[in-house]
């Protein structure tokens, strides 16, 4: 049944190569065909059957005029309650086109030019371009890399506030390392905020990609001073790949209702109608499709793991907590601070490069997991058979058959 | 043939009252249904069906990552020549996700902070929210008024270049009076441009829009220093009604294509994947649609005369050159300074205030006439029985049974 993701592998086994190759967006196009993408945050899965429905009536209506929130931030709230437990309410809740966008938003209103705004890096590339645009000023707080995988410095983070921050970019799930705080840590956070009159902004968009053995804890859901003034980005784009349909929800804690109260409605109008549509289609009826997605991803987590394991024993990887990114440390490959540029010309594999992401991501990339499993053992062998010579030129695969 | 477009009435005829009220867009969502909403620009049309075909295709294909620019810029520039008899170099056309965004873009790169940006009045009322919020300031530099409606006024526009300005946001044709201007006129801005140095970002969402009896001169396909130096910002977001889709493109002159190469691709990458297939579809096999829609718009610019003559005869029309906007003067109804509020209240619809296009709009309202021809009637005869007290609340009219 290709086109539903229903087949008995789930979404992550419905499409081959050559569907995948006729798509048009930023994963499968910006590289040669030869090249094999896992570099940006798009999934290679059809659409959940409720969005393409609600898809097909929105282009048979023609619906494709100004975008208005309609039931989308009561369709989300839904979802939250039964999600997180969060129950929030959606008459505060406020129509934005992307987080990254929503983000901007809440610091244009809570912050002031000049001000710092603290982001724990490795860091979502995008942050470095966007907060300088507004004038906001990026302060790295790394997290802390042990044998276990990356925690929160909250010595680190207090050091940073101390110095003179407006806002913590909180990131969580975080991306790229896949890192889900506890509900101690974020109140750990929470105190440190209220403690140096910090504004939290909640970067949340992987937020239903969570495995088990994690919980998220939205930050305006908890019971504190800091949360309460806190405002949550969220969005269906990641866990129900719509990226390019733009649209995403501010979403207050309940002293923060006040200040999106003021975010323009010149902002809302720019976000996109059909983001609204199949964004509340997901948050409505896509949870099935989801349980069906994150069955797949945690096996392809699981199988990324067993791969390197094999092929690339000197490749540092934390399984995630969350998410469909595998932020790998390729250091001891000796193949200086930018392993993604070898993996693309030796290897045709594109990953995301770590040096996007800030200080900590020398030596690193990103390898976005949520493609189907031969893929991903596909990509993994020509990473592997780029490092023992046997590829300075993309080899023959069984992939150019399907 | 509901959805095609096709009937013997054109695009405008194809949907009825109740079709119509279950879009989930701006114009049909904001005001209860009790109002006839003749406010936003969004038409009443289905979409052509290649649009609508291009859509249905990216639904099943599950094409909704991130976007890219893909064949749009050559679409557009094939168009351009086709139908301006312009031609430009798609390899230096830039994706934006609306024109206001590509506006903010390009004003961002060629001008600083504190910098002034002239506007003719009326003007589009988001330049007035979007300039302030980067720091630019708007210089209000009004149209001329006349018996024949609005002409440019260039001696205010040289008064307001030489006592200061970085930049030109020239609205061609014109938002909302429908003006288009002449290739002298348009020479004779670049001679000024040229003489205070003055650049010029050029809105022409308008372009595909002209009646018969004007012609669209592209900012930057004069041969001129200043046009060379200019930005025109286009999309097919007007013409075939893809606003919620989110895609326009930048398109420089010959001395501006560097400037545009400086915009990020994080602006682009912002934009709408749907938006983009779209406008390619709109650009590429549009124009049967595209001339059916202006038959439709000519016969009801005309229709609406009649109207306005027979039923509101205090009513000031011009019928514009370009456009589905009416600028309607409503000064001699002695209705104040909003008599979109009055209409709205006692007649229930809703017009544009004037009021939001900057200090010449006292006094009148926008009216969009891209509706069915039967929605256009109960539109007018719904604003003439609110002057005449018969309609100080909503009377039933034939609309409620369709």
């Amino acid at each position: 049944m290709i086109g539903t993701g229903h087949g008995p592998g789930g979404p992550l086994s419905a499409l081959g190569l050559g569907e995948l190759r006729e798509r048009h967006s930023a994963k499968w196009r910006e590289y040669p065909p030869e090249v094999l993408p896992m570099w940006v945050a798009e999934m290679d899965t059809p659409l959940a059957e409720p969005i393409a429905a609600a898809l097909r009536e929105a282009v048979a209506r023609g619906d494709t005029g100004y975008a208005v929130a309609c039931g989308l931030p009561e369709a989300f709230a839904a979802f939250a309650a039964r999600r997180f437990g969060w129950h929030t309410d959606p008459a505060a809740i406020r129509l934005v086109p992307d987080v990254m966008a929503g983000i901007i938003e809440v610091l244009h209103l809570v912050t002031a030019p000049g001000d710092r705004v603290v982001v724990n890096t490795p860091a979502y590339p995008p942050y470095f371009y966007w907060l300088p645009r507004i004038g906001r000023e990026v302060v790295q707080s790394p997290l802390a890399l042990g044998p276990d995988g990356y925690r929160l410095d909250l010595a680190a983070l207090e050091r940073d506030f101390a110095a003179g921050a407006a806002a913590f970019l909180l990131c969580n799930p975080h991306n790229p390392t896949g890192l889900v705080l506890t509900e101690e840590e974020l109140r750990a956070v929470a105190a440190l905020a209220s403690r140096y009159g910090v504004r939290v902004v909640s970067d949340e968009i992987h937020a239903p990609l969570v495995y088990a053995g994690a919980r998220h804890v939205p930050f305006p859901s908890l019971d504190d001073p800091a949360a309460a003034r806190s405002v949550a980005l969220v969005s269906a784009s990641k866990a129900w790949n719509l990226a390019g349909l733009k649209a995403a929800l501010a979403v207050p804690g309940p002293e923060a209702r006040r200040d999106l109260a003021a975010i323009a409605a010149e902002v809302s109008e720019s976000s996109g109608m059909f983001g609204v549509l199949a964004s509340e289609a997901a948050f409505t009826a896509g949870e099935p499709w989801l349980d069906a997605l994150m069955a797949g991803l945690n096996a392809n987590r699981a199988l990324l793991g067993d791969l390197l394991a094999e092929r690339l024993p000197g490749v540092g990887y934390q399984p995630p907590q969350a998410t469909y990114l595998a932020w790998l440390d390729l250091r001891a490959l000796g193949l200086g601070d930018d392993p993604a540029e070898w993996f693309l010309r030796r290897g045709s594999v594109a990953l995301y490069s770590g040096l996007k992401f800030g200080a900590p991501g020398r030596g690193f990339a990103r390898f976005n997991f949520a493609t189907p499993p031969d893929l991903l053992t596909d990509a993994i062998a020509r990473m592997a058979s780029s490092l023992d010579g046997r590829a300075r030129t993309p080899r023959p695969t069984a992939l150019d058959a399907l």
